[in-house]
């Protein structure tokens, strides 16, 4: 059989694993990826996935492509697949891309959800799912900051160092916050995230709601490329992959 | 400061624990908040639950009581608590009860729900929360089946061996299922339940939606009073203690 590539659909929740990256001594999403393929396809395995979500960040909606010469029909593959992966992770959809396909490089926008529980008292069903914050926030002056994010700016007051990244220029298609009842969702896409980009920038809407920056100081603290001027990086349990958008019908 | 007969509402993932009752060499919901409950009142705790709720079974709404000679304001307790509990428990109220409640005693009526995932894929965020049933599923033939449980009847024929109870007749008040998209929720009010009830009439619905039995069956099984002629017992992760009436103001 000649090489195809192939394209998964897949969604996981962050808690079990060590981010989406292959890492030395400890467990990844794509490591158990690679081995459930693995055994699938009976040959060694290397996926690439659209994004490095960190330890305990989860997926809703997460895209990996992986090149194979096995001859397994596509529509099987998921079945297949996630019979021999662990509960927390699961395999929707295979389809045959373009040898040019690649799942990060091909990726034209992204959006992430950024989960706050503001309760006065945790809930249980929720633990690892959410950012449990028990201060009352208001929502408004959350969604005031956020706005302050849309458009195309230099992020790297709101990145962690770590990642090397040509440009720390990224364009925000839209930051919107949103309230129902004690859930409060950041939903935010653009063509492309920084390192800790997301947790920085919802850690600055808090701030802004707690009173300690104003919205309208946000641009200004976006000019100074100074992450100490930002608000601090929210947890990783309340993130989640929740959109991606591709040339290629992969969703 | 004289002893005072205290109601907690909780609430709790079952997923950690060998169910809500003590047991000798397992943990227990009811011991780990008798552990944290005593720290705060500074001596021995016995806590009463309204139901013993197996492994894996979950409470989103759950009453107990326990007797105190602590002084500490009512309104603390609650926190107090749940700086002491562990993520997977949280108390939302106390309330300070007349000497004669109990909280299995003094309960009027139970509700369960039972949550099944009917996808042909698993869904990682649905892990030890539902059952999943990747086999299609007609949701208005277990309603048909469901609605010949309502009623005062003799359960013995979908209860599970093993709890001393004086008599085997319970009055169903509503047994209704609902399907919203690949969720099938099946929720059922009873003035009380035998062990494995829910679990054993919920298996028997899934046994009329595939056929193995017509839910017109259901009358003579119950009569019968023999547990091999009803549906098995559906696995613990997809039940939830979901609501608990008391003449007393403690939810």
């Amino acid at each position: 059989m000649e090489q195809r590539n192939i394209a998964l659909r897949l969604s996981y929740t962050g808690t079990a694993y060590h981010g989406w990256q292959v890492q030395k001594n400890a467990s990844s999403v794509a490591e158990t990826l690679e081995k459930a393929l693995s055994s699938v396809v009976e040959h060694p395995v290397k996926v690439t996935g659209a994004g490095r979500t960190d330890a305990g960040v989860h997926a809703q909606v997460y895209v990996a492509n992986f090149r194979t010469t096995s001859g397994i029909p596509i529509d099987r593959l998921p079945l297949a697949v996630n019979t021999r992966l662990p509960d927390d992770i699961s395999v929707y959809k295979a389809t045959v891309v373009p040898d040019s396909f690649n799942a990060i490089g091909s990726c034209l926008k992204k959006e992430y959800t950024y989960r706050i529980y503001n309760s006065r008292i945790r809930d249980p069903f929720y633990v690892n799912r959410v950012w449990f914050y028990p201060k009352p926030l208001d929502e408004h002056i959350m969604a005031k900051a956020a706005k302050q994010f849309v458009g195309t700016h230099d992020f790297a007051a709101v990145r962690s160092v770590g990642t090397e990244t040509r440009t720390t220029v990224r364009t925000v298609h839209y930051f919107d916050v949103e309230r129902r009842g004690e859930i409060i969702d950041c939903r935010v896409c653009a063509d492309g995230f920084l390192y800790n980009m997301v947790r920085a920038m919802v850690g600055t809407c808090i701030y802004a709601a707690e009173g300690k920056l104003d919205p309208a100081d946000i641009p200004e603290i976006l000019s100074s490329r100074n992450r100490t001027l930002a608000g601090p990086t929210a947890p990783p349990d309340g993130l989640y992959m929740t959109n991606l958008w591709y040339d290629e019908d992969v969703l």
